[in-house]
């Protein structure tokens, strides 16, 4: 793990700066603040008479245009490329795999960045990467336009889960207040990214509600998730997205669990816990791993015998903590 | 409707603050913001050496107990009441009726406040009456403990769906960020808020998700909410929070209507609209009516006599929008 380099935003604004053709690079599969943070920087560049591009190996995805179109694709060659919210060179994708041993910069909020840059800023008690990019730009004397204010408060609410996540702080709100006073449009953002489920999704989730089932007093609660279903519904990968956390919402449930049929009688197990319950350990028990409070592990077989193991796993954890 | 009062926040401090024992009320079928303005007030007059109690005619729901628990329930007359949140006297309920008329100050953020109390206070620009709270303690010198930050918070982020609706200003966000600088624990608050769903509500949603039918190239969604899907999923009234945006949530959708069966044979019919098509003028085509993008009408006959009749309606509206 590499430690928080202590930031002079100031040199690296100026660092910046003094380059005229500008890579930024985003995530593969990107989400909100990658592609936010991105744009944000960018759109600083050209404002300061720069080129500057956005580079993601995959599609952004149409939900996010409404800071997009305004971004010109120029054409040049990088004097100088940023990786933005990417913690690892993997997580660059196949189509900019060929940048990764040439960043000259990373930015990033995930504490376990694996510095594959030439020089990294991390600060891991930012709640989205585009809190950082917040204040460089604001150290390269920028105006925060309405479309960057877009862009920066779109990478604070999609990592915060629109404000529901632990790692919203203050300085959270904080700029979240500012980009409002810059013209951020957080009501037709946090619609687009929070309030829109696509039918597919739907489908998903009733088939899921049937398959729900609870245990140890309606402490424990277990839902399915099979290729079956998947298919059934039409469920794309971005409608996967928060199933697992499903069973755990139920009021009541101290412990909740997903079992994702993978290949060849393979199941993927995710385990969210309350408290004091220790999700961890609960998957540790089958060579799996996590945090306290969300855990997963997989395991082969018969789904029956699979699930018995594990709620007698369970059945210990919830005994122990004295539920 | 009353015009807001040009608001002198520190004089109506000093008028509290020169008396002794003080009633603050609640609306009934109490929400977050009622009850958190008005244990936030009540915390900051017992501070200042006051006393001062909270009365709503309905029992506070458990899931706000993390605000009352340090609440002592003292006895005394009222020298001064004050109604927090409540925009027409009708909505203190049956148990506080009698004070309808002895309420000596109004504090809320509801445009249609009636001006039943001796004096009122009203800011139409704040999303919640907490924040009009925050200020007005702010002026009594009271220090902002963990609790009070708790009360303000919860009255903010409940009020605005967790940051979520329009109603959200820079302002909003401000206070937010001092709220958890006086350490409120938002993350807490979120989760107990907005992600807990009984098991009830998951039944009820199941029978909702079949009930789902579109129309006219899927831009319009409709969902039942019948008695029987009431009694078989065992939902309460807090279950039905949110269903009618349900449909009008759905990737595409432009017109989401609810059918919720009344009784004799009468639906209540609820419709959401996306910007330019007009909910109100759909509904006020049956006597009906309510805002731009949200509004209602009752119905009586056979539902699918009804169904047919609004779907009309609405199929003018979408061709009329150009959609």
């Amino acid at each position: 793990m590499l430690k928080a380099i202590n930031i002079n935003l100031k040199r690296i604004a100026s660092e910046i700066l003094s380059k005229d053709n500008v890579y930024i690079l985003c995530h593969q599969y990107p989400d909100g603040d990658t592609i936010g943070s991105a744009l944000a920087l960018a759109l600083a560049l050209l404002q300061k008479g720069k080129r500057a591009k956005l580079l993601c190996s995959d599609k952004i995805p149409n939900k996010y245009s409404y800071m997009i179109n305004k971004l010109e694709v120029l054409d040049f060659e990088p004097e100088y490329i940023i990786s933005v919210d990417v913690a690892d060179k993997n997580l660059l994708g196949d189509n900019l795999k060929k940048y990764e041993k040439n960043i000259d910069l990373c930015i990033d909020h995930h504490q376990k960045n694996t510095g594959y840059a030439k020089k990294t800023i991390i600060d891991p008690t930012a709640a989205a990467t585009a809190q950082i990019i917040y204040k460089l730009i604001k150290k390269m004397d920028v105006e925060i336009t309405k479309t960057i204010a877009n862009c920066i408060y779109t990478g604070i609410t999609t990592d915060t889960g629109c404000f529901k996540y632990a790692n919203a702080t203050q300085e959270t709100y904080s700029i979240a207040a500012e980009m409002l006073k810059y013209g951020a449009n957080a009501f037709m953002i946090n619609q687009i990214m929070f309030d829109t489920k696509s039918i597919e999704k739907i489908r998903l989730e009733k088939l899921i509600y049937e398959s729900l089932k609870f245990y140890f007093n309606n402490t424990c609660a277990t839902i399915y998730l099979t290729k079956e279903m998947i298919e059934e519904s039409k469920a794309g990968e971005d409608d996967l997205e928060g199933i697992s956390s499903i069973p755990k919402k139920i009021a009541g449930v101290k412990v909740g669990v997903t079992f994702r049929e993978k290949e060849n009688n393979e199941f993927k197990i995710s385990v969210r816990t309350e408290g004091e319950i220790d999700a961890c350990k609960i998957c540790e028990a089958f060579n799996g791993g996590g945090h306290k409070n969300a855990a997963g592990c997989s395991m082969k077989g018969n789904l029956s015998e699979i699930e018995e193991k594990i709620l007698l796993k369970i059945e210990e954890s919830l005994k122990f903590s004295g539920r």
